[in-house]
């Protein structure tokens, strides 16, 4: 894998630009020193401000665990040239695989959390848990984004949006009707 | 706007294929014997089986009073196509606008909810009410699909996924790794 991406920051209350559009994404976490990286599908964001995001990640991960404990994670935007190793990271467990050497990904060091971002990554958002009154039932975290860490181009990335089954659609072409909004929904 | 397509039913514990991906969806809901439509973003699937989603649904929305106190909704998933309606209906209030006039939409009768389908939407998934812990504080509501009706083709269509500022990505082309996931990932 190429080495990482230079990020610029952003506005944490503007990332549903990236997470909106319901893309797979790699949420990147750290307990008692060592690191651990999840595929993960099912996530929505929650409000603008503070900017906080529901993610569902299921309790069989060995990430369950170091993300509860912690109460902290990466949440990571991947490229569609990243497939191979979005793939091969949610099919292996952090039980026994080191992902980041075995995928070649880059560690960075975070601004406000324990838990790396990964470098090759298009976005890496910083997040501390805001709230986990569904865990317990629903495996449903919700968290604040404190950082979020953007290359600068492209404006809209080719992603990953997993539909089952081993298949992913890819968005990529955009189309604007910005006219027809009303000036208050352009948030 | 064209008349609606034909629809099978559809495994309501597989309906992950199509809101995994993250698209934008069209939300019905009836309360009184007055039916409405909102575009919404912000949707997670939460469980395959009971067949659960999330749904942020901020409460300055007309269809936050009638979905709440119904109980019930339809999730509809509308194509590239319906770009300007999904933009037009995200842009009117139902307070004064009936919208499936306003756009020219078909009105169907679902089979266990009172909220109608939408006859042109790719897929319409019936929904009642199955959690509101997180309806005061984040306006999150987690429903269960009771009923999904999905059109047979396209397996994949293509589908909008906002990323605000008017700006939607499209999700078309598919890419397959089938065979790099095991076989108890391809669930």
């Amino acid at each position: 894998m190429k080495a990482g991406k230079r990020k610029a920051d952003f506005p944490v209350e503007k990332v549903r630009r990236y997470l909106e559009p319901g893309p797979i994404v790699l949420v990147s976490s750290q307990w008692q020193g060592r690191a651990n990286i999840m595929t993960l599908g099912w996530h929505t964001v929650l409000e603008f401000s503070p900017s906080l995001v529901g993610l569902m990640i299921a309790s069989g991960n060995h990430s369950f665990e170091m993300i509860r404990r912690s109460g902290q994670c990466v949440i990571n935007l991947p490229t569609a040239a990243m497939v191979d190793a979005v793939v091969g990271i949610g099919n292996c467990s952090g039980v026994d695989t080191d992902k980041f050497a075995a995928f070649e990904l880059t560690a960075v060091k975070a601004r406000h959390v324990q838990a790396p971002l990964i470098g090759q990554c298009h976005a890496s958002f910083e997040c501390r848990l805001h709230e986990d009154a569904l865990v317990d039932r629903f495996n449903f975290f919700i968290f604040e984004v404190v950082k979020a860490h953007v290359a600068p181009s492209p404006k809209h990335p080719r992603t990953l949006h997993y539909s089952g089954d081993g298949a992913f659609m890819v968005a990529g072409n955009v189309i604007s009707r910005r006219s027809m909004f009303k000036p208050e929904m352009l948030v």
